[in-house]
């Protein structure tokens, strides 16, 4: 039976260091703020604006929300996101996305200086990703699979990583995430011919594919650790992974559940950044200069 | 004994369907041009000069090189790379790169808009190149990979690739480049612990790692095909790619050649690009709009 690597440790784990350093934040003067970004009212916009409000709150993070109708301009929302990039009462900005059809996401986002941009959604976020330069902060998804590892000291130097996906969003961010920590990185997806075969050699594998019960018994061999990043729902709505987690947890030496894996490291990293994004705007600019604006 | 994949059929096909667009653009007010910025007179770039100017003239291209003292200004090198942005008369600008030290390269290539950077040097041609949204250009040399196994009818998707290095200019915009051809890619690299045992099951090996000899006879099997990006010199001063050509060529079904492999048709792509941009810019501007500047 393999030994399930839980999330939620590792996620309170960030969130109590997150926690002490809002508070030493707010204590000099300089509480963290999130500015929420929602554009409309759609139902799982909403739901995940509370639970995010509540998190933030539990870790010393104040919120604002931004709400703008559902047929902003381009132009009323660019100026959103500049304004807050220029504010310096916010710490970072979570746009929910993606954006309605009629707004370029991309030439919008681009308002957003990589400084706030918590969850990596801007091109200068994604060049510092691609390129290894560490500008402004990668997606707290693929970031949490690395501090899983960590967490659970699973190193990754010289591994054979193989990730299945490749989105834009996960599987190659990821990718070159865990290229700079030195593995050696595989990218398989849909199109891949013969999945179990490159998945079964593989130290480690993350799942990230976006459908259930992509990774069975047949992808896996002992002796694996499994990181499924997926968030799908079976017939009764049960919230479920991209792995077969019951065939998978017989086989293999570890493995993330779902819920309870990737998903509240996600979240808890989300709000590190945050308070990351404060702790560096308070480097840059003396506390006086900050009062007087 | 390997079938030879000659670089030169290739960049000849491409050099030959470049000149009649050049003659064609030319002969409609639209001549495409090439500029060269150099910074200093390293001995290298002004061989490489040489060679591209009468490449490009072979090619019905224009060429005009902006020399600039080695130690510029960025700002001043900044404003010539914002002027051949806006001048209508340059199709296509090539900085010679590294630039000197003193100078922040990433924040100058930035005044160069990504439809006239031809060699996919600027952050924003290396976006579309991650992100597939095919903004700018791809560099030359990876996209030379592509086209010689284009040319000799060697299919990608599904297709299991190894990639040997992980550099900015070839590495990784490959293994883009490569998964949106459907292709399986996985980077290997220094830190790989086993590379024999990777590069083995591969369909196609592409070998960018910029050191003679790195993949030999145990690196390889019967079947493969292997593209070697490497530009090194043995001991007796000659030039030699990254694969042991001679152990590999009796081994594997087919090979390029260094020299007279990717080099060629990377050159041969470039000029390519110059005509492309044109013919991009002609159909976004009407021929009145152009000669009126």
């Amino acid at each position: 039976m393999a030994v399930i690597l839980s999330g939620k440790a590792v996620a309170e784990a960030i969130t109590e260091k997150t926690r002490a350093e809002a508070e030493a934040l707010a204590a000099a003067g300089r509480q963290p703020l999130l500015l929420v970004v929602r554009v409309g009212e759609k139902g799982s916009d909403l739901s995940y604006e509370k639970g995010v409000t509540r998190r933030a709150q539990n870790a010393g993070i104040e919120v604002r929300v931004k709400v703008l109708p559902e047929n902003v301009s381009g132009e009323e929302l660019t100026t959103v996101l500049r304004e807050a990039s220029e504010d310096p009462t916010v710490s970072g900005v979570l746009p929910f996305l993606p954006l309605p059809r009629h707004l370029d996401e991309k030439i919008i986002l681009s308002a957003l200086v990589p400084e706030k941009d918590i969850d990596g959604a801007t091109m200068a976020s994604m060049m510092g990703v691609y390129t290894g330069s560490g500008e402004g902060f990668a997606p707290c998804t693929p970031e949490a699979v690395l501090r899983i590892l960590d967490h659970y000291e699973i190193s990754l130097a010289g591994k054979r990583v193989v990730v299945v996906g490749r989105s834009l969003v996960v599987g190659k961010p990821l990718s070159m995430l865990l290229l700079k920590r030195n593995a050696t990185v595989t990218i398989c997806h849909t199109r891949t011919e013969d999945l179990p075969s490159e998945t079964r050699r593989a130290d480690i594998v993350v799942a990230a594919c976006g459908h259930a019960n992509t990774i069975c018994r047949e992808h896996l061999r002992e002796g694996q650790v499994i990181l499924d990043v997926g968030i799908n729902f079976d017939e009764d709505g049960n919230m479920c992974g991209d792995v077969a987690f019951d065939e998978a947890s017989e086989v293999v030496q570890a493995i993330t559940p779902v819920p309870g894996g990737v998903g509240p490291v996600t979240n808890a990293l989300l709000l590190a950044h945050v308070v990351e994004a404060a702790r560096r705007a308070a480097s840059r600019e003396p506390l006086v200069e900050a009062r007087r604006k």
